[in-house]
């Protein structure tokens, strides 16, 4: 079961918007053991769709489409769509109702432009859209299934998990895949690849091993394909058995998603919460965590001290640590941590001091210095300090994964 | 010019990985008027790769690859291409001094699978990688260029702005390009494209209108492009200035990259100054900001208040607030914008307190909702109810736009 996704729109060749639509379709389509062979993203053009969209028939099973749905000039995927599969347009009758719906809720009138909206192609199975004005369309050809999506992410994640793939599935009786991802951190990509090269080798042939850098840590992902279940399972977990005493010096957690998620798991089994006193990392890190459904339960709050009074006034770090030391030092680290463990009244805290670039260097600190510190409410407290020169997100990022990791392993030996 | 992007890599095709390369490269080579025509994405595959770049070879001017280059076995990229470009693999001196000189820096010692990396395809033009060991190509056949360049985006953005573009450039004389993007806040897509019809009607050929939805905001770009930049440049004005009066009632700034350019840019005028006590952002307002080098020169720091102690403890929000209205209120998001204001001492604070979902919801306040405050030091403070039902993901950004448009508006409003 092969799938080619094509995702429409100039603003993705140009570049000023990522494509995180591919990467979401993608994901839920693997999960679920439907095979991504191509992804291909082109502009709002009628010969590119076209085109596109013929190739994709004749080399795989299923077309997924996204873009150019809009009420816009620009926005011709639906008459492309209906060119192609020789179909009139209709006024459909749900669909106008459902846009009436969301104009009546926004306060909005109903414009002749929005009504066209309700237009679609007399031969397609309309795919209902409750988010937005712009429905989703299904057409078969020769047994094969070709969906368009709207571009814009919210409405096109409803209707891919609600719609698209229960219809997929339906057709379609994929093989089953497992996927067990491991995290490890502090070892490079090559190094371990050696340490592992004979374990590698050894793998039955339904099993595949990808390495997946990230920021500051190194993903293995194990996937294991199968008609039977029970079995492709079983082996999965016999290989990670069999990896486990390879990696364990650098072994984090099995992957959750990210680091944050490994450890909201931990904090939430222990019953113990968490505080942040950020200066280089600006926020991210109480970001990474917030993300995330049900943080509440253990993070109460984020200092962000971006200037020396914030550290003074908010977080009690002393005038003198700071003038004796530098704001980017050990001490002021410590202070910082151990200032969110008081004032957010917190089992534990991260906190962070560097230089994230592109200025600010100072004699013996170069860009991408970071100090970082946790501590605990027994008042315990360690830092460490790190060089992550890099770009300045990337600098932000690397930090961010390394005070997860170092806080993940500080809970698990001290316990 | 037409180029295609090619990115190679199995992380890609199950979407554990977003394609930030792709919108890079769009991104930079649109800059100088070299236009991306199509973006493939495939499976580190033999058969994929030959196919894609013979077809990308035959329908475009260039192709830039990236990924696959990395020192384990499931990178073929180079070998694949050194077969495709029938051309034999020899050991390059300045790419392995450059491999040991990485190595030596990390303190790693250089292993067999390391030294692989120093083997190039005779016939390319090595592209020098300083921060990654896998250095980059650049293939030469029937006066079209094929470039090949790492995954790791940090090592393939600085080849491709100091040698993948130059080299382009040098090769092609592209026809000048000029963007304008307008940023718009409170008006739907298809109601400005009915309320701006006859202006986009009488273009000239040669410039284009694009909308751009982003969460909570919506961008119009206007693209010219021309043999004589001078008029190019000229007829992009005349244009903006034609647009201009037609959606000032919904204008926030002419785009920077963000909103929290536009705004950083308003407080650096001005030499004012920033701070935010964020609930239900949790540290994404101050993450998106200080993501800005030279953020430091107006942002003080934010309290991120995810509980109701760090409400009431750090930023000095009343019991009787909380307990009488509910953290979700008209008077808590004053008292917390208030309470950085006094706390970080700005010029200016932004709070939020809302419900991101997806649970958290109470009677009257349904999910999404949320209380945006903004304050100055004068001891004014408004604020603003809205409901921003979404996604987490997008309630928070949603959220973080408007408090950025609320402010921009506020503070030229005040002046």
């Amino acid at each position: 079961m092969n799938i080619e996704i094509i995702n429409i729109g100039d603003e993705l060749l140009i570049g000023q918007v990522v494509n995180t639509n591919a990467s979401f379709i993608a994901q839920e389509l693997n999960k679920v053991g439907l095979n991504v062979v191509r992804i291909t993203t082109i502009a709002d053009d009628v010969n590119e769709i076209e085109l596109s969209v013929s190739s994709a028939l004749e080399n795989s099973d299923s077309v997924i489409i996204t873009g150019g749905l809009g009420p816009t000039k620009d926005d011709i995927t639906k008459y492309t769509l209906a060119k192609l599969f020789e179909s009139e347009m209709v006024e459909d009758e749900v669909v106008l109702d459902n846009i009436k719906k969301i104009f009546d809720h926004r306060g909005y009138v109903l414009t002749p432009t929005n009504r066209l909206q309700a237009q679609v192609p007399k031969k397609c199975k309309v795919i209902e859209n409750l988010v937005g004005t712009a429905s989703g369309m299904c057409f078969q050809k020769d047994n094969k299934l070709v969906f368009s999506m709207p571009g814009v992410p919210f409405e096109m994640k409803q209707m891919l998990t609600k719609h698209v793939i229960p219809i997929l599935l339906s057709y379609y009786k994929p093989s089953a895949i497992f996927h067990k991802t491991i995290i490890t951190q502090g070892v490079g990509e090559s190094f371990l690849s050696d340490k592992i090269e004979e374990f590698e080798l050894a793998l039955p042939k339904f099993i595949k091993l990808a390495y997946l850098p990230g920021p500051n840590l190194l993903r293995l992902r194990l996937s294991a394909r199968g008609e039977d279940q029970k079995e492709a399972k079983q082996e999965l977990e016999n290989q990670i058995n069999k990896l486990m005493p390879l990696i364990e010096d650098y072994f984090i957690g099995f992957d959750e998603g990210d680091l944050s998620l490994v450890l909201a798991k931990l904090l939430l089994e222990k019953g113990e919460s968490l505080s942040t006193a950020e200066s280089c990392t600006g926020g991210n890190i109480a970001h990474s965590i917030t993300i995330n459904a049900g943080s509440s339960n253990y993070f109460k709050g984020s200092v962000v001290a971006y200037s020396n009074e914030a550290k003074i006034d908010v977080l009690g770090v002393s005038q003198e640590a700071i003038k004796n030391n530098g704001a980017v030092s050990e001490e002021v680290a410590k202070q910082m941590a151990i200032g969110a463990i008081k004032k957010m009244k917190t089992n534990y805290a991260i906190s962070t001091t560097g230089i994230a670039g592109p200025t600010g260097e100072t004699e013996g600190k170069p860009i991408g210095t970071v100090w970082i510190a946790i501590a605990n409410n027994k008042g315990e407290c360690v830092a460490s300090k790190h060089n992550f020169f890099s770009s300045r997100e990337n600098f932000i990022n690397r930090t961010t994964n390394e005070c997860f990791s170092m806080l993940i392993r500080w809970i698990k030996s001290n316990n």
